[in-house]
């Protein structure tokens, strides 16, 4: 295009006041509705935030060189922009606007950095952690729907920490995956496995999120807990983990994933559990009902929840592709 | 430290509504007054900016995405954070906010990507361009006090653009400076030098911020400036630049830095001034009084903007090292 052809809308001279009004104007051609009014958001927002602070030129700049540290340490195998946004709190957040759970469904979560896509689908009653000094653990779960019919062949990744505390994407001589695994859901809506029992452990900490955390006084700590993805055609895609109760951490999670309705007690195996899975009388034991959502019931709650929101902001908005943008009718 | 001695106030089962609340919890044991201050408009802001748009996971990590390529393009001569913050409105908005200007003094605007520290100093009358292309322009200016009086000796940083609209550094095989140079006021307070007529010019655009601007329907595009900075013991450091009138993009500035204040016309040298000067009649010539701000007047002045601005929002401040923290007393 030639630029001196475009037709931006004349801007006023420049103030602290009508700086975010000029910026939304000059932003008022983009044609994708909804892009613009995330535009509009961030540019109300972001310029709020100089306002109320009073920002100093200093501190605008420690803030940007803060965040090309954080984009220049990201690489394929770490992302630190997302370890930033979960220990923000943004990352729960989203999760939890995005996936809406109608009460009586299993809650979502984050999702961390360490889901990989190349765990291997696993037979019933294996153990996907290979780690001998983890503590043995068999854990046997249902998957049901809303209305408690069981949900078979779903597809459920399952990850964890090895004994201490890492993920095995994080050793530098990886040749395979562990501590993780793909099962599916029987006819009976059930799944299990053996695993070991959940530790707690630092997020990466060596980078600009960890020296942020080390000025907040904030430890780098995740309570015990290992992770459950669901897909199934069908069913709102569900990212959650299982946390252990009484953990150190469990109210101080680093990046806000415990829920009390995600937290669970290690059992035993009694007589028949131990017989029924092979395992000896005692042996740690953790068992979950999983419910999800259909993908219909999650797109109109996820709509009503926006509709709820943005009234009492007093938006008036229109859902478009499931997502809200304002209505200008 | 040990981890599980820090004494993190317990947090509440999550919510999209108690999130918030939550983070500033776990960041209330921060020393740090003002960061903390900081930390807590930035969550709140970063939260309803999601609450408000009902941000998607998706649109999440192509967020995401966008702010580590900003980070990866990054390097010693670019510096895409920055603008970012220009095309936002943000620069322009902490340089109002940081460096107030009291009627009757000159108005500041964003300092751009392009000063260096390299620039040499130049005796009155010089040319700091060597460009044979460009339109020669003479440069008249005084610098004054709010009071009227003649400041002498203020280091004077000027650059601008060849007339193709490149900077030197922008240019491979740059060994030394050109299109800037440092200058002294005289004892009247004037200083003059030759230049050429400034150009419009796009800003770096084949990176993540100029797609951004493509997606917005916006250009690139810097109307025709020359910059200078001020610096002298007891005056608040002046960041400005003087602007075109009639420029194609006077009133689409991609970053936002034109000021009514500081557009001017380009003129032509009478007679008397061509003798003086030594060009000919009829010569290209800027002319400028630049008024300069005290240190103390621009501390009193942004404290008394600070107040005001918190005070509307109903929030109790004090002013700490110049700057707003809570008064929690």
């Amino acid at each position: 295009m030639d630029p001196s052809k475009v037709k931006i809308p004349p801007m006023k001279d420049l103030t602290v006041d009508n700086i975010t009004e000029n910026v939304h104007t000059i932003n008022s051609l983009c044609e994708d509705e909804r892009m613009k009014y995330i535009l509009e958001r961030l540019v109300t927002h972001l310029h709020d935030f100089a306002r109320e602070t009073r920002l100093s030129t200093d501190e605008w700049m420690t803030g940007l060189r803060f965040l090309t540290e954080v984009g220049q340490i990201c690489t394929e195998v770490r992302q630190e922009f997302i370890l930033l946004s979960d220990v923000l709190g943004l990352s729960i957040l989203v999760d939890s606007i995005d996936h809406p759970k109608p009460p009586g469904s299993t809650e979502g979560t984050v999702l961390g950095p360490f889901h990989t896509h190349d765990a291997e689908e696993m037979p019933a009653g294996e153990s996907m952690s290979h780690d001998p000094k983890g503590e043995p653990l068999l854990v046997v779960c249902t998957l049901k729907d809303m209305e408690g019919r069981p949900i078979d062949d779903v597809k459920i990744d399952i990850w964890e920490t090895d004994s201490t505390g890492h993920y095995d994407v994080q050793y530098a001589g990886r040749d395979e995956p562990d501590g993780r695994c793909i099962m599916r859901s029987d006819k009976s809506g059930v799944f299990w496995f053996k695993a070991i029992t959940p530790v707690p452990y630092p997020i990466p900490h060596d980078g600009p999120v960890g020296r942020l955390l080390t000025k907040l006084h904030r430890h780098p700590y995740r309570p015990s807990h290992m992770h459950f993805m669901f897909q199934k055609e069908g069913y709102d895609h569900l990212v959650t983990a299982l946390y252990l109760r009484n953990d150190p951490y469990e109210t101080s999670d680093a990046v806000f994933g415990v829920k009390d309705s995600l937290t669970v007690d290690i059992g035993k195996a009694g007589p028949e559990i131990a017989k029924k899975y092979n395992v000896p009388e005692g042996h740690a034991l953790l068992t979950y009902d999983f419910v999800l959502v259909s993908d219909a019931e999650t797109f109109e709650l996820r709509a009503k929840n926006s509709k709820t929101a943005l009234d009492k902001l007093g938006r008036k908005v229109k859902i478009v592709n499931g997502l809200p943008v304002p209505d200008l009718d």
